[in-house]
Protein backbone atom coordinates (compact mmCIF):
# COMPACT_ATOMS: atom_id res chain seq x y z
CA UNK A 1 0.00 0.00 0.00
CA UNK A 2 1.26 3.64 -0.87
CA UNK A 3 0.44 6.55 1.06
CA UNK A 4 1.14 9.65 -1.39
CA UNK A 5 1.20 13.33 -0.66
CA UNK A 6 -1.15 14.78 -2.83
CA UNK A 7 0.66 18.36 -4.07
CA UNK A 8 -2.85 20.28 -3.93
CA UNK A 9 -5.63 19.94 -1.66
CA UNK A 10 -9.22 21.49 -2.61
CA UNK A 11 -12.34 22.03 0.04
CA UNK A 12 -15.35 22.02 -1.89
CA UNK A 13 -17.64 23.91 0.90
CA UNK A 14 -14.51 25.30 2.15
CA UNK A 15 -16.29 28.60 3.57
CA UNK A 16 -17.96 26.74 6.15
CA UNK A 17 -17.04 25.81 9.16
CA UNK A 18 -16.24 22.01 8.56
CA UNK A 19 -14.12 23.00 5.25
CA UNK A 20 -12.45 26.29 6.43
CA UNK A 21 -11.05 24.08 9.67
CA UNK A 22 -9.71 21.20 7.73
CA UNK A 23 -8.47 23.69 5.34
CA UNK A 24 -6.87 25.83 7.78
CA UNK A 25 -5.06 22.90 9.70
CA UNK A 26 -3.93 21.54 6.68
CA UNK A 27 -2.40 24.88 5.47
CA UNK A 28 -0.55 25.04 8.91
CA UNK A 29 0.74 21.17 8.11
CA UNK A 30 2.22 22.47 4.67
CA UNK A 31 -0.28 21.39 2.58
CA UNK A 32 -1.01 23.73 -0.32
CA UNK A 33 -4.79 23.97 0.08
CA UNK A 34 -7.49 25.76 -2.13
CA UNK A 35 -10.83 26.43 -0.89
CA UNK A 36 -13.98 26.38 -3.03
CA UNK A 37 -17.07 27.80 -2.80
CA UNK A 38 -20.30 28.45 -5.47
CA UNK A 39 -19.62 32.24 -5.35
CA UNK A 40 -15.78 32.58 -5.94
CA UNK A 41 -15.76 36.09 -4.32
CA UNK A 42 -17.12 34.70 -0.93
CA UNK A 43 -14.17 32.24 -1.14
CA UNK A 44 -11.49 34.56 -2.03
CA UNK A 45 -12.45 36.18 0.64
CA UNK A 46 -12.66 33.95 3.41
CA UNK A 47 -9.41 32.58 2.10
CA UNK A 48 -7.40 35.43 2.63
CA UNK A 49 -9.06 35.87 6.35
CA UNK A 50 -8.08 32.03 6.86
CA UNK A 51 -4.65 33.23 5.62
CA UNK A 52 -3.60 35.28 8.35
CA UNK A 53 -1.01 34.18 10.41
CA UNK A 54 -0.36 31.22 7.96
CA UNK A 55 2.83 31.33 6.74
CA UNK A 56 1.57 29.49 3.53
CA UNK A 57 -1.18 31.03 2.41
CA UNK A 58 -5.15 29.50 1.02
CA UNK A 59 -6.13 30.28 -1.50
CA UNK A 60 -10.01 31.07 -2.84
CA UNK A 61 -11.62 30.30 -6.03
CA UNK A 62 -14.84 28.78 -7.78
CA UNK A 63 -16.01 25.23 -6.88
CA UNK A 64 -15.40 24.33 -10.48
CA UNK A 65 -11.88 25.66 -10.56
CA UNK A 66 -11.40 24.41 -7.13
CA UNK A 67 -12.50 20.68 -8.32
CA UNK A 68 -10.39 21.55 -11.91
CA UNK A 69 -7.13 22.41 -10.25
CA UNK A 70 -6.58 20.59 -6.74
CA UNK A 71 -5.37 16.79 -7.46
CA UNK A 72 -7.23 15.85 -3.87
CA UNK A 73 -10.88 17.00 -3.37
CA UNK A 74 -12.36 17.91 -0.02
CA UNK A 75 -16.19 17.83 -0.42
CA UNK A 76 -17.48 19.41 3.12
CA UNK A 77 -20.94 20.35 2.09
CA UNK A 78 -24.28 19.59 3.83
CA UNK A 79 -26.71 16.29 2.88
CA UNK A 80 -28.97 18.00 1.44
CA UNK A 81 -26.70 19.68 -1.25
CA UNK A 82 -24.38 16.93 -1.70
CA UNK A 83 -25.93 14.85 -4.54
CA UNK A 84 -25.96 18.50 -7.07
CA UNK A 85 -22.54 19.52 -5.89
CA UNK A 86 -21.20 16.36 -6.67
CA UNK A 87 -23.09 15.64 -9.83
CA UNK A 88 -22.24 19.58 -11.11
CA UNK A 89 -18.63 18.59 -10.54
CA UNK A 90 -18.10 14.84 -11.76
CA UNK A 91 -16.50 15.71 -15.23
CA UNK A 92 -13.78 17.55 -13.17
CA UNK A 93 -13.41 15.01 -10.71
CA UNK A 94 -13.02 11.81 -12.68
CA UNK A 95 -9.53 10.47 -11.79
CA UNK A 96 -8.95 12.12 -8.52
CA UNK A 97 -9.52 11.16 -4.81
CA UNK A 98 -12.42 12.73 -3.47
CA UNK A 99 -12.81 13.04 0.37
CA UNK A 100 -16.76 12.57 1.47
CA UNK A 101 -17.06 13.76 4.90
CA UNK A 102 -21.19 14.13 4.38
CA UNK A 103 -23.02 13.23 7.60
CA UNK A 104 -26.80 12.11 6.32
CA UNK A 105 -28.91 14.55 9.19
CA UNK A 106 -32.14 14.88 7.83
CA UNK A 107 -33.30 18.23 10.28
CA UNK A 108 -34.85 18.66 12.42
CA UNK A 109 -34.12 15.09 13.42
CA UNK A 110 -30.34 15.18 13.74
CA UNK A 111 -30.42 13.15 16.89
CA UNK A 112 -31.98 10.61 15.08
CA UNK A 113 -29.78 8.04 12.87
CA UNK A 114 -31.22 8.43 9.47
CA UNK A 115 -28.90 6.67 6.90
CA UNK A 116 -29.87 7.44 3.33
CA UNK A 117 -31.33 4.54 0.94
CA UNK A 118 -28.00 3.75 -0.91
CA UNK A 119 -26.86 2.92 2.97
CA UNK A 120 -24.48 5.63 3.39
CA UNK A 121 -23.90 9.20 2.02
CA UNK A 122 -20.91 7.99 1.07
CA UNK A 123 -22.25 5.30 -1.34
CA UNK A 124 -24.19 7.73 -2.25
CA UNK A 125 -21.68 9.92 -3.47
CA UNK A 126 -19.86 7.20 -5.49
CA UNK A 127 -22.94 6.52 -6.98
CA UNK A 128 -22.97 10.36 -8.55
CA UNK A 129 -19.48 10.22 -9.31
CA UNK A 130 -17.69 8.54 -12.23
CA UNK A 131 -16.05 4.93 -11.62
CA UNK A 132 -12.52 6.18 -12.17
CA UNK A 133 -13.13 8.68 -9.31
CA UNK A 134 -11.50 7.64 -5.99
CA UNK A 135 -14.51 7.94 -3.09
CA UNK A 136 -12.92 8.21 0.43
CA UNK A 137 -14.91 9.19 3.63
CA UNK A 138 -13.54 10.55 6.52
CA UNK A 139 -13.72 13.67 9.07
CA UNK A 140 -17.83 12.58 10.42
CA UNK A 141 -17.43 12.92 14.00
CA UNK A 142 -14.59 15.77 15.12
CA UNK A 143 -16.58 18.88 16.30
CA UNK A 144 -15.44 21.54 13.55
CA UNK A 145 -15.51 24.20 15.91
CA UNK A 146 -12.82 22.38 18.02
CA UNK A 147 -11.21 21.74 14.96
CA UNK A 148 -10.73 25.40 14.40
CA UNK A 149 -8.75 26.37 17.48
CA UNK A 150 -5.38 25.18 17.74
CA UNK A 151 -6.16 22.93 20.18
CA UNK A 152 -5.16 19.25 20.35
CA UNK A 153 -8.65 17.83 19.10
CA UNK A 154 -9.56 13.96 21.30
CA UNK A 155 -10.64 12.24 18.25
CA UNK A 156 -10.28 9.57 15.58
CA UNK A 157 -10.55 9.75 12.01
CA UNK A 158 -12.25 6.66 10.29
CA UNK A 159 -11.74 7.02 7.63
CA UNK A 160 -13.54 4.40 4.67
CA UNK A 161 -12.79 3.76 0.81
CA UNK A 162 -12.07 0.39 -1.49
CA UNK A 163 -9.35 1.64 -2.59
CA UNK A 164 -6.40 1.02 -0.68
CA UNK A 165 -4.36 3.66 -1.43
CA UNK A 166 -6.28 6.89 -1.45
CA UNK A 167 -7.54 5.40 1.69
CA UNK A 168 -3.79 5.50 3.22
CA UNK A 169 -3.60 9.28 1.92
CA UNK A 170 -6.45 10.08 3.48
CA UNK A 171 -5.20 8.26 6.90
CA UNK A 172 -1.70 10.23 6.41
CA UNK A 173 -3.77 13.87 6.38
CA UNK A 174 -5.36 13.12 9.18
CA UNK A 175 -2.41 12.51 11.45
CA UNK A 176 -0.87 15.76 9.54
CA UNK A 177 -3.24 17.50 11.25
CA UNK A 178 -3.19 16.16 14.66
CA UNK A 179 -5.75 13.66 14.81
CA UNK A 180 -5.90 9.91 15.35
CA UNK A 181 -6.27 8.83 11.46
CA UNK A 182 -7.50 5.22 11.27
CA UNK A 183 -8.63 2.52 8.81
CA UNK A 184 -11.75 1.83 8.63
CA UNK A 185 -12.08 -0.84 5.39
CA UNK A 186 -14.62 -0.60 2.95
CA UNK A 187 -16.46 2.32 1.74
CA UNK A 188 -19.42 0.59 2.96
CA UNK A 189 -18.32 1.06 5.96
CA UNK A 190 -18.64 4.39 6.76
CA UNK A 191 -22.18 4.38 7.49
CA UNK A 192 -21.22 3.34 11.14
CA UNK A 193 -19.15 6.94 11.58
CA UNK A 194 -22.09 8.81 9.81
CA UNK A 195 -24.35 7.23 12.29
CA UNK A 196 -22.28 8.03 14.96
CA UNK A 197 -22.82 11.95 14.22
CA UNK A 198 -26.57 11.48 15.46
CA UNK A 199 -25.35 9.78 18.58
CA UNK A 200 -22.42 12.56 19.38
CA UNK A 201 -25.21 15.07 19.00
CA UNK A 202 -27.04 13.31 21.02
CA UNK A 203 -25.34 13.19 23.96
CA UNK A 204 -23.95 17.08 23.49
CA UNK A 205 -27.16 17.81 24.60
CA UNK A 206 -28.12 15.03 26.80
CA UNK A 207 -24.79 15.35 28.66
CA UNK A 208 -24.24 18.93 28.14
CA UNK A 209 -20.48 17.78 26.46
CA UNK A 210 -18.72 20.64 24.42
CA UNK A 211 -18.27 18.70 21.55
CA UNK A 212 -17.93 14.75 22.11
CA UNK A 213 -16.17 12.64 19.85
CA UNK A 214 -14.78 9.17 19.76
CA UNK A 215 -12.01 7.54 20.54
CA UNK A 216 -10.38 3.73 19.03
CA UNK A 217 -9.75 1.73 22.16
CA UNK A 218 -7.17 -1.23 22.21
CA UNK A 219 -3.47 -1.35 21.62
CA UNK A 220 -2.52 -0.61 17.90
CA UNK A 221 0.28 -1.90 16.08
CA UNK A 222 0.19 1.24 13.82
CA UNK A 223 3.16 -0.27 11.56
CA UNK A 224 0.97 -2.97 10.44
CA UNK A 225 -1.65 -0.91 8.76
CA UNK A 226 -3.52 -2.51 5.45
CA UNK B 1 -36.81 9.43 34.42
CA UNK B 2 -36.76 6.50 36.34
CA UNK B 3 -33.79 3.71 36.92
CA UNK B 4 -35.21 0.60 38.03
CA UNK B 5 -33.44 -2.46 39.16
CA UNK B 6 -34.33 -5.45 37.86
CA UNK B 7 -35.54 -7.97 40.52
CA UNK B 8 -34.21 -10.73 38.20
CA UNK B 9 -32.28 -10.82 35.07
CA UNK B 10 -32.42 -13.50 32.51
CA UNK B 11 -29.95 -14.13 29.69
CA UNK B 12 -31.25 -15.95 26.69
CA UNK B 13 -28.22 -17.69 24.72
CA UNK B 14 -26.22 -17.73 28.14
CA UNK B 15 -24.35 -20.14 27.23
CA UNK B 16 -22.36 -18.05 24.04
CA UNK B 17 -19.38 -16.45 24.76
CA UNK B 18 -21.11 -12.61 25.22
CA UNK B 19 -23.97 -14.30 27.17
CA UNK B 20 -22.22 -16.19 29.76
CA UNK B 21 -19.83 -12.96 30.40
CA UNK B 22 -22.65 -10.71 31.01
CA UNK B 23 -24.51 -13.11 33.49
CA UNK B 24 -20.65 -13.54 34.96
CA UNK B 25 -20.40 -9.79 35.80
CA UNK B 26 -24.32 -8.95 36.79
CA UNK B 27 -24.29 -12.09 39.12
CA UNK B 28 -21.20 -10.38 40.75
CA UNK B 29 -22.19 -7.23 40.57
CA UNK B 30 -25.28 -8.68 43.10
CA UNK B 31 -27.79 -9.43 40.68
CA UNK B 32 -30.09 -12.27 40.13
CA UNK B 33 -29.32 -13.93 36.70
CA UNK B 34 -30.40 -16.97 35.09
CA UNK B 35 -28.77 -18.25 32.20
CA UNK B 36 -31.05 -19.72 29.11
CA UNK B 37 -30.10 -21.90 26.47
CA UNK B 38 -31.93 -24.43 24.26
CA UNK B 39 -31.01 -27.30 25.71
CA UNK B 40 -32.03 -27.06 29.39
CA UNK B 41 -29.33 -29.41 30.78
CA UNK B 42 -26.87 -27.41 29.07
CA UNK B 43 -27.96 -24.14 30.84
CA UNK B 44 -27.72 -25.97 34.45
CA UNK B 45 -24.25 -27.03 33.25
CA UNK B 46 -22.63 -23.64 32.24
CA UNK B 47 -24.26 -21.83 35.19
CA UNK B 48 -22.86 -24.43 37.35
CA UNK B 49 -19.71 -23.70 35.88
CA UNK B 50 -19.74 -20.15 36.01
CA UNK B 51 -20.70 -20.16 39.14
CA UNK B 52 -17.66 -21.31 40.91
CA UNK B 53 -16.41 -18.75 42.92
CA UNK B 54 -19.45 -16.56 42.75
CA UNK B 55 -21.49 -15.79 46.00
CA UNK B 56 -24.65 -15.61 44.13
CA UNK B 57 -24.92 -18.11 41.88
CA UNK B 58 -26.41 -18.59 38.33
CA UNK B 59 -29.04 -20.70 37.58
CA UNK B 60 -29.71 -22.42 34.54
CA UNK B 61 -33.25 -22.92 32.56
CA UNK B 62 -34.51 -23.49 28.68
CA UNK B 63 -35.01 -19.89 27.36
CA UNK B 64 -38.41 -20.51 27.55
CA UNK B 65 -38.21 -20.73 31.22
CA UNK B 66 -36.05 -17.95 31.75
CA UNK B 67 -38.37 -15.90 29.14
CA UNK B 68 -41.01 -16.45 31.24
CA UNK B 69 -39.51 -15.82 34.93
CA UNK B 70 -37.09 -13.58 34.35
CA UNK B 71 -38.74 -9.72 34.51
CA UNK B 72 -35.63 -8.22 32.28
CA UNK B 73 -34.23 -10.65 29.41
CA UNK B 74 -30.86 -10.07 27.42
CA UNK B 75 -30.63 -11.45 24.51
CA UNK B 76 -27.09 -12.83 23.01
CA UNK B 77 -27.91 -14.73 19.89
CA UNK B 78 -26.19 -14.22 17.00
CA UNK B 79 -27.92 -12.44 13.64
CA UNK B 80 -28.93 -15.58 11.80
CA UNK B 81 -31.07 -16.72 14.50
CA UNK B 82 -32.04 -13.77 16.39
CA UNK B 83 -35.69 -13.65 14.35
CA UNK B 84 -36.69 -17.17 15.42
CA UNK B 85 -35.26 -17.10 18.95
CA UNK B 86 -37.68 -13.70 19.49
CA UNK B 87 -40.45 -14.71 17.57
CA UNK B 88 -40.60 -17.93 19.51
CA UNK B 89 -40.52 -15.95 23.12
CA UNK B 90 -42.75 -12.83 22.15
CA UNK B 91 -45.79 -13.98 24.25
CA UNK B 92 -43.42 -14.68 27.23
CA UNK B 93 -41.55 -11.24 26.58
CA UNK B 94 -44.66 -8.89 26.71
CA UNK B 95 -44.65 -5.68 28.90
CA UNK B 96 -40.98 -6.80 29.88
CA UNK B 97 -37.19 -4.74 29.26
CA UNK B 98 -35.55 -7.08 26.27
CA UNK B 99 -32.24 -6.25 26.07
CA UNK B 100 -31.50 -6.77 22.71
CA UNK B 101 -27.04 -7.48 22.06
CA UNK B 102 -27.42 -8.92 18.19
CA UNK B 103 -25.42 -7.50 15.85
CA UNK B 104 -26.23 -7.89 12.45
CA UNK B 105 -22.84 -9.61 10.92
CA UNK B 106 -23.57 -11.86 7.82
CA UNK B 107 -20.52 -14.38 7.71
CA UNK B 108 -17.84 -14.48 5.84
CA UNK B 109 -18.11 -10.99 5.49
CA UNK B 110 -17.85 -10.42 8.90
CA UNK B 111 -15.84 -6.92 8.08
CA UNK B 112 -18.23 -5.19 5.83
CA UNK B 113 -21.34 -3.29 7.82
CA UNK B 114 -24.02 -4.85 6.02
CA UNK B 115 -27.30 -3.59 8.14
CA UNK B 116 -30.92 -5.46 7.86
CA UNK B 117 -33.48 -3.73 5.76
CA UNK B 118 -34.97 -2.92 9.28
CA UNK B 119 -32.12 -0.73 9.21
CA UNK B 120 -30.80 -2.36 12.63
CA UNK B 121 -31.14 -5.81 14.58
CA UNK B 122 -32.82 -3.48 16.87
CA UNK B 123 -35.70 -2.45 14.75
CA UNK B 124 -35.66 -5.80 13.67
CA UNK B 125 -36.33 -7.03 17.08
CA UNK B 126 -38.83 -4.27 17.84
CA UNK B 127 -40.89 -5.21 14.85
CA UNK B 128 -40.75 -9.30 15.83
CA UNK B 129 -41.54 -9.05 19.40
CA UNK B 130 -44.95 -7.61 21.12
CA UNK B 131 -45.55 -3.58 21.47
CA UNK B 132 -45.81 -3.67 24.88
CA UNK B 133 -42.32 -4.95 25.04
CA UNK B 134 -39.31 -2.01 25.79
CA UNK B 135 -36.85 -2.92 23.31
CA UNK B 136 -33.51 -1.32 24.53
CA UNK B 137 -30.23 -2.27 22.13
CA UNK B 138 -27.04 -2.21 23.98
CA UNK B 139 -23.68 -4.10 24.06
CA UNK B 140 -22.35 -4.11 21.07
CA UNK B 141 -18.85 -3.04 21.22
CA UNK B 142 -17.41 -4.91 23.93
CA UNK B 143 -15.18 -7.60 23.61
CA UNK B 144 -16.56 -10.83 24.49
CA UNK B 145 -13.45 -12.34 26.17
CA UNK B 146 -12.52 -8.90 27.94
CA UNK B 147 -15.74 -9.10 30.11
CA UNK B 148 -14.64 -12.61 30.57
CA UNK B 149 -11.92 -11.59 33.21
CA UNK B 150 -11.84 -9.67 36.26
CA UNK B 151 -9.90 -6.97 34.27
CA UNK B 152 -10.93 -3.51 33.84
CA UNK B 153 -12.40 -3.53 29.90
CA UNK B 154 -11.78 0.17 28.57
CA UNK B 155 -15.44 0.57 26.54
CA UNK B 156 -18.42 2.80 26.97
CA UNK B 157 -21.57 1.11 26.57
CA UNK B 158 -24.16 2.93 23.73
CA UNK B 159 -27.45 2.18 24.73
CA UNK B 160 -31.07 2.61 22.74
CA UNK B 161 -34.04 2.58 23.52
CA UNK B 162 -37.44 4.56 22.82
CA UNK B 163 -38.06 4.34 26.31
CA UNK B 164 -36.12 6.30 28.49
CA UNK B 165 -36.82 4.37 31.94
CA UNK B 166 -35.73 1.12 30.15
CA UNK B 167 -32.96 2.93 28.78
CA UNK B 168 -31.99 4.47 32.23
CA UNK B 169 -31.94 0.98 33.51
CA UNK B 170 -29.55 -0.81 30.68
CA UNK B 171 -27.26 2.38 31.78
CA UNK B 172 -27.35 1.26 35.11
CA UNK B 173 -26.43 -2.42 34.49
CA UNK B 174 -23.67 -1.48 32.01
CA UNK B 175 -22.16 0.68 35.39
CA UNK B 176 -22.93 -2.22 37.57
CA UNK B 177 -20.71 -4.45 35.31
CA UNK B 178 -17.95 -1.75 35.22
CA UNK B 179 -18.11 -0.22 31.92
CA UNK B 180 -19.99 3.46 31.08
CA UNK B 181 -22.86 3.18 30.22
CA UNK B 182 -24.18 5.90 28.14
CA UNK B 183 -27.60 7.10 26.47
CA UNK B 184 -27.01 7.06 22.86
CA UNK B 185 -31.16 7.86 21.73
CA UNK B 186 -33.71 6.56 20.19
CA UNK B 187 -33.76 2.64 19.28
CA UNK B 188 -33.09 3.62 15.74
CA UNK B 189 -29.62 5.06 16.72
CA UNK B 190 -28.67 1.50 17.53
CA UNK B 191 -27.64 1.46 13.74
CA UNK B 192 -24.50 3.17 14.85
CA UNK B 193 -23.06 0.85 17.21
CA UNK B 194 -24.28 -2.36 15.54
CA UNK B 195 -22.19 -0.79 12.11
CA UNK B 196 -19.01 0.23 14.03
CA UNK B 197 -18.73 -3.45 15.34
CA UNK B 198 -17.47 -4.73 11.80
CA UNK B 199 -15.30 -1.51 11.83
CA UNK B 200 -13.99 -2.51 15.46
CA UNK B 201 -13.08 -6.42 13.52
CA UNK B 202 -11.65 -4.67 10.57
CA UNK B 203 -9.14 -2.72 13.00
CA UNK B 204 -8.55 -6.14 15.14
CA UNK B 205 -7.39 -7.52 11.90
CA UNK B 206 -5.85 -4.68 9.87
CA UNK B 207 -3.64 -3.45 13.31
CA UNK B 208 -3.19 -6.39 15.43
CA UNK B 209 -5.53 -5.25 18.30
CA UNK B 210 -7.10 -7.80 21.18
CA UNK B 211 -10.03 -6.47 21.19
CA UNK B 212 -10.80 -3.18 19.96
CA UNK B 213 -13.48 -0.94 21.92
CA UNK B 214 -14.69 2.87 22.08
CA UNK B 215 -14.86 5.30 24.33
CA UNK B 216 -16.72 8.70 23.87
CA UNK B 217 -14.12 11.51 24.49
CA UNK B 218 -15.46 15.24 26.13
CA UNK B 219 -16.67 15.89 29.06
CA UNK B 220 -19.47 14.94 30.99
CA UNK B 221 -22.00 15.67 32.85
CA UNK B 222 -23.48 12.71 34.10
CA UNK B 223 -25.82 14.09 36.48
CA UNK B 224 -27.74 15.46 33.35
CA UNK B 225 -29.02 12.61 31.71
CA UNK B 226 -32.36 12.26 30.23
Amino acid sequence: MQEQQPTSIGVIGGTGNLGAALATRLAKAGHAVMIGSRDAERAHAVAQELSTNLSKAISGASNDQVAEQADLIIVSVPFASQQSTLSALADKLKNKIVVDTCVPLMPPKVMRVQLPAEGSAALRAQAVLDESTRVVSAFHNVAAHKLATDDQVECDVLVFSDDKDARATVVGLANDIGLRGLHGGALANSAAAEALTSILIFMNKTYKVDGAGIRITGHFDLSSQG
